[in-house]
């Protein structure tokens, strides 16, 4: 199979509370993408700003459901598709992506580090970290979300289990995470692909005070020594795109003497 | 014990093979560095380019011998200081670093991961990596060298062991080092000051090639952020500079809701 994979991030401003203009929103944005694997923000069904869990039960979705909506492109365009929801398992939500397959069998990641307020509204990811294969490429990918970018443990958990590519769907609103994000492809020679929302959400809290999140765009595509391949601009609808070469992200050696993964001493690492 | 400490990182250009000249270089580059924590690049002793243990023989020190030339500086100026040598321990070589105390106590730390030719000429660090207390500091440090940047596992066991501040005694000569160095301060909320050689060295092979070795320079001191304080140029000689709080590198939450140590999720982490 073709070791030369298309990836496409798109990046677009969801609307809180306005599950159907999201819908169609990602809809425009998504239909014709033919690309090999199409990747959407964290919880772009829904926007972000929940203050608790009754709040997200009103808008969470099964991964079923979510499926049947998404399925229809990723058929059409015979492609992975890739997107954040607000998730409903039986009485549980959490904050997850679904991969959606060209075969519309699909696979779940739950967010395993919550950030801020989620903590009040999902539960905490029982999925772990994955990878799985693209159907129609040499292609391993592996997903993260948003905050997961923070530990360093999330991308190598899904380097050491053979991803060539980390999708990154995120809302993010600190200004550090493009350091850490490049870090996360050169250290683990792995492209990373980090689909981010832009825009801002004001909520009135139960206090009286108004709580805005400024969500920081740049959604980016970086390559195996973190180096940035395309970037959208801050604010803007946009799709960005590259191609990748899974042969570069296999070959975890850059001389004939060393090899990143090869090299590590896990004896010294401390994992509590 | 005060909570701020000063840190001077030293760029120098150690010769290969000349002991005695790079002591006096280094002699004159510390005599009167009274800063708290002072930090030399990696084997500054005896420059880099070993090609088999054989070399190395003829040129590694004692840590007691070590301590005994470094020693008078650091109870002179009362402060740390970390400096890189070719160590010999009995029948072993080590690529190590040495903490000199005012008291002229000192401890050792031997390279976790062997970089490129060193796998011929050293033995494979046996320390593992550890935090230590600075006598006149609120100030826990921690030692890594070099390669040892490339694996966040490095930084992350000094940091969840308590360290304020990384030391990496390097001779750095890929372009990469730079964004992980950065994100290894920030994904820790801890202060990283490296201090790097520059120059070259030339050895004539066995096989009749020349190999060249530039090292990178740039030496620079990063806030808990990954924002550079202080760097110094790709090449000269210089000392630079920075005031750290460890007040700051032991606060790891950055809102009222997130904190980067507790948010952590080891069981979903892989660690083989």
């Amino acid at each position: 199979m073709n070791h030369i994979c298309s990836v496409a991030t798109v990046q677009f401003a969801p609307v809180f509370d306005e599950i159907a203009q999201n819908f169609q929103q990602i809809e425009s944005l998504i239909r014709d993408l033919d690309d090999d694997i199409v990747i959407l923000p964290e919880l772009c069904t829904t926007g972000y700003s929940f203050l608790n869990s009754k709040e997200v039960e009103g808008l969470a979705l099964t991964a079923n459901e979510f499926a049947d909506f998404l399925g229809d492109y990723s058929v059409k365009n015979n492609n992975v598709i890739i997107a954040g929801f607000a998730e409903k398992d039986e009485d549980r939500f959490y904050n997850s992506t679904i991969a959606l397959m060209p075969d519309k069998s699909y696979i779940v990641y739950r967010k395993t580090h919550l950030f801020y307020k989620e903590k009040y509204c999902f539960s905490y990811g029982d999925t772990g970290f994955f990878v799985f294969n693209h159907p129609n490429r040499n292609c391993r990918i592996g997903m993260m979300i948003c905050y997961d970018w923070r530990f360093p443990e999330s991308a190598r958990t899904l380097a050491l289990k053979g991803a060539d590519i980390i999708t990154c769907s995120a809302n993010l609103v600190t200004p550090y995470w493009e350091t850490g994000m490049k870090s996360r492809a050169l250290e683990n020679n792995v492209y990373v692909a980090v689909s981010n929302r832009y825009g801002s959400e004001s909520r009135l809290l139960p206090d009286g005070t108004m709580q805005t999140l400024t969500f920081t765009g740049k959604s980016a595509i970086y390559d195996n020594h973190g180096i940035t391949l395309q970037q959208a601009a801050i604010n803007g609808d946009s799709i960005i795109r590259a191609a990748i070469d899974t042969n570069i992200s296999r070959n975890k050696s850059f001389d004939e003497l060393d090899d990143i993964f090869n090299d590590r001493r896990p004896t010294f690492y401390m994992n509590e």
